[in-house]
């Protein structure tokens, strides 16, 4: 939906001639690469509870944000370039590496920040004129979770819950998947964004897709795909009285086997499965909202009495509740107060640790001028910390900001 | 040859003002970025044949392509950002990085995938008006061998050959290499590339070039510079009876002490001295083509027998055989078969493991629109693994896949 | 100050509609990213000293020039991109990568070059309608040392001092800064940049920041911030009788505690306090100059003797001399001759080596065309290696190249 003017980009290799010789459907291609993206500045403070524990009890710590902890201060938490662009005939691609992504065991043992590694690489094939119905190949968002699939940069609260996120960490995958958006739905989307609402982004109304399953930027590690499939409907509520309202509903189902990475090096021997559902609900914020998601689902988990892998049940969601504050010539204004649990391992860390997570969350979004974004939250966390060598559920006050500039 | 609108770059630092003070052949310097890149998406299945096997013994592996073997699904073969620009006076940049290139040593000792890395960042200065002649400084592609010079996105079947690429793992050093292109051969591959025949690329006709010699993105280990020289040269081919039939041949010769990284940690104390020749012949596809290139050398290559690197021969090549298929209105086609031999060291793992490689591919190319190439091959591969610890040869059968897309 | 047409950036994810509902302010919002950078090539070479030195004695080794040594051939030193913007409303964004980062304990332990880290990534918010007063947010350097804050692509000799950068090696942190500048100084600024002078960059006169001071791109690792004050004022000199001469003089103050990284693994347990002040003093070259700065401070360095780090002098400056060649019709030339000394730690390296640095430079600037820059210098150096390991202070000669390209 770009209205300016882009960035040209130079024709490929052997452009200029190639499309005399292979017809006009070749020939007609021409690329405009768009250049966007956003950077999230981040200070967390722990203003009472578990700041540090001894040796084997759980610390306040999220597997959402590395800066809630003790010795921290300021933390970029994502910089992120979009390259993106409409080449022809259907076809676009996406391309986004994040300057924020830390690399580990360099001097001294210690870890540096913010190399630059890649998040999504992706071209869209569409298989109909109108673009409804289209393939994605590479690198991208797997369809499990609504606020999986949305942007960070569009999210209200600061992070992810744990819920949700567990299923796919960092959100992302390598694979395939087919998109099919019906016109109703778009057309209701549309509508929503014109109005300004923050939706879950270019993922279709239905989605099936295979990925390795390993995780976003690891090394596949056995021959099984993990299949996804999903499905999301926003309704008008005018019907029952709620002129303007809609309501979105969905779910997601999910397959895999997966060889988490153990303390002792490497990856596990065998293939784990995991069995995973997730549903839905928003009501968009006209100018109320409320949002919710769950999830259910067996997938393994480390278990500290027979100290190794096993699978169990990995349960867990949200509810939301924001308000959109009626223009006051100061911005933008969302309130939010969100409550979460999760119960149930955390893949993406070594020995997929039990986590047993129960945070409310009350915060502000603040978007004085377009490209900046002030968020101010007080959170109430009780959290097991992501490690296997810690028990016990540590909690404690935190107070967050973030400041999001977009460009 | 770029005709499009490009991106206009900001000046750099002082540049609105410096032009006024320092005459006018530095003010009329004006810089226009362009930005172009593709993406590689491959799946390879070993189908039958040697894909696992015991310690000690060879598994059916390429270092040409790293999802061939067990436990692989999609991989990012290359995600590739080119900039580029004309920065006036007859100078020009160029800064390609990969998207897709992976650091060991992360969490649990497994790899982490995608972080980006340079391939290319060099700066031509033409010394003649024409622009015939010119020199090029910092990192690019080491003028030895036809296919190494030649585009990934460009080149027909999925990768180059273990022969011609062993030279120059990666194809690209640190250094200066000067260019010259004789008029007569401008004028060929003009009009080749108008033909969209996929050339080489932006190189000379002639080359002499001095590079660090230690491998791309490798510290220098050395005091000692690479060397080698190129020419090419295309010849018409309508005296022969051939009407429109290009024939193009020539070599490279390469002079260089190289310290290989040793399994025990580091390089190698001492300095391995390497020569190599290589020639290279192309009947471009009007619609028939042929191409084959072969290697003689003597370079380093682990012994097994006395347990240490030494100088042996290295010797290898390939012909392939490839056809454009008349426009059907579906796009252009390209089917090929290529027999490809190698016997000597890849220095490019570590002790410098000796490959014995015996491959034939067949496969298609097929373009259907401009920006999207999909390639399907099935290779009868033989090959010694690339790791000294483990002996023999590997046979199988490999299917393979490739979507890129170029924007 | 691009006059020029620039990159035209897509709207961020919901840009086209947020605008109308969230009022004008907010919908005015347009933005531009321009796109600019430099690449540097290198090479050095001790004609004579002490090129090697056996274990325990000082080697001919610079902090600030990697291929100072032995084995060394050609360089990357920076590979840099820029990317910034207006984004409206007083805001703007600056995102600057490196594409000559390393990262160690890749294969046999050796490293591999040319990675992509980022160097800055900041928003400025200007809180005045002339935009004289703004916050910067984000990583970007520290207001300490005018050769700090300049920009590696417009100093004229090769690399930094030892005694001014010891205060914030690679020069940045993470956190926020308030900048002030007159209209008077702004407009002596803009004077001297239309002659073509090389400026500090668009930093205030006036700053005050805060940081984590750990250094950039390492991870916080104490709870307290590094708080830095800087002061510069331009005088025309014009009143003494030295009609168009421009003095700047001024200086910073710092206040840090740090947890330096130490050979046995991981940071000290305990803080460090740091305590630097620097002063400068630049007689722009119009066309003879002068630019001195010197810097007093106590901060951790470590102590042979009991081998450990403690808090001693730091202590250091330069004096350079500089000519602008008047225009002969083949370019900008700058030849310069700088002395400088710094006894005390450097907390960039393992364990706080101390140095004692002692070099003269003598060196020439020659830029043919706008967008190249040759640098040719020699220097004198006596210099103690950054590894408390090493004793002694080695000595030696160095001839040195550098091609930098602009675009």
């Amino acid at each position: 939906p770009a209205a300016g003017p882009t960035v040209a980009a130079a024709p490929p290799p052997s452009a200029g001639a190639s499309g005399a010789s292979v017809g006009a459907k070749v020939a007609k291609a021409a690329s405009a690469i768009k250049i966007r993206g956003y950077t999230q500045l981040r200070v967390n403070e722990i203003v009472s509870g578990d700041k540090t524990a001894p040796d084997g009890q759980s610390r306040l710590r999220s597997v959402q944000d590395g800066s809630i902890g003790s010795d921290t201060n300021f933390f970029i938490r994502r910089a992120r370039i979009v390259l993106q662009g409409d080449l022809g005939h259907g076809v676009s691609f996406y391309l986004q590496p994040d300057f924020a992504s830390a690399v580990n065991s360099q001097s001294a043992g210690e870890r540096r920040d913010n190399f630059v590694q890649l998040r999504d690489a992706y071209v869209d094939v569409a298989l109909d004129k109108a673009e409804r119905f289209k393939l994605r190949f590479g690198q991208s968002k797997v369809p499990f979770g609504w606020e999986n699939l949305q942007s960070s940069s569009n999210r209200v609260p600061l992070d992810r819950t744990d819920a949700i996120n567990s299923a796919v960490p960092s959100e992302r995958d390598l694979g395939i998947i087919a998109y099919y958006t019906p016109a109703r739905v778009q057309e209701i989307w549309d509508e929503l964004e014109e109005k300004d609402q923050k939706l879950f982004g270019n993922y279709g109304a239905f989605a099936f897709g295979v990925f390795n399953g390993q995780g976003v930027n690891r090394q596949e590690r056995n021959d099984s795909l993990m299949a996804v499939v999903m499905g999301t409907w926003p309704m008008r509520l005018d019907g029952i009285g709620l002129d303007g309202q809609v309501l979105e509903i969905g779910g997601s189902l999910l397959y895999n086997k997966v060889r988490p990475e153990i303390r002792s090096g490497g990856v596990s021997d065998g293939n784990f499965k995991e069995k995973r559902a997730v549903v839905h609900a928003i009501l968009y914020p006209q100018p109320f909202g409320i949002q919710t998601e769950w999830t259910f689902g067996r997938a393994p988990v480390y278990d500290t009495a027979i100290e190794a892998i096993e699978i169990d049940d990995a349960t867990g969601g949200y509810v939301m509740a924001m308000y959109r504050v009626p223009d006051f010539g100061a911005g933008r204004v969302i309130p939010y107060v969100r409550w979460e649990r999760y119960k149930g391992g955390w893949k993406g860390a070594l020995n997929v640790p039990r986590l047993d997570t129960n945070d409310i969350e009350l915060g502000v979004e603040w978007t004085p001028v377009k490209p900046l974004e002030f968020t101010f939250a007080y959170a109430r966390m009780k959290r097991a910390e992501a490690d296997e060598r810690r028990a016990g559920i540590a909690e404690g006050d935190v107070l967050r900001a973030q400041l999001q500039w977009n460009y």
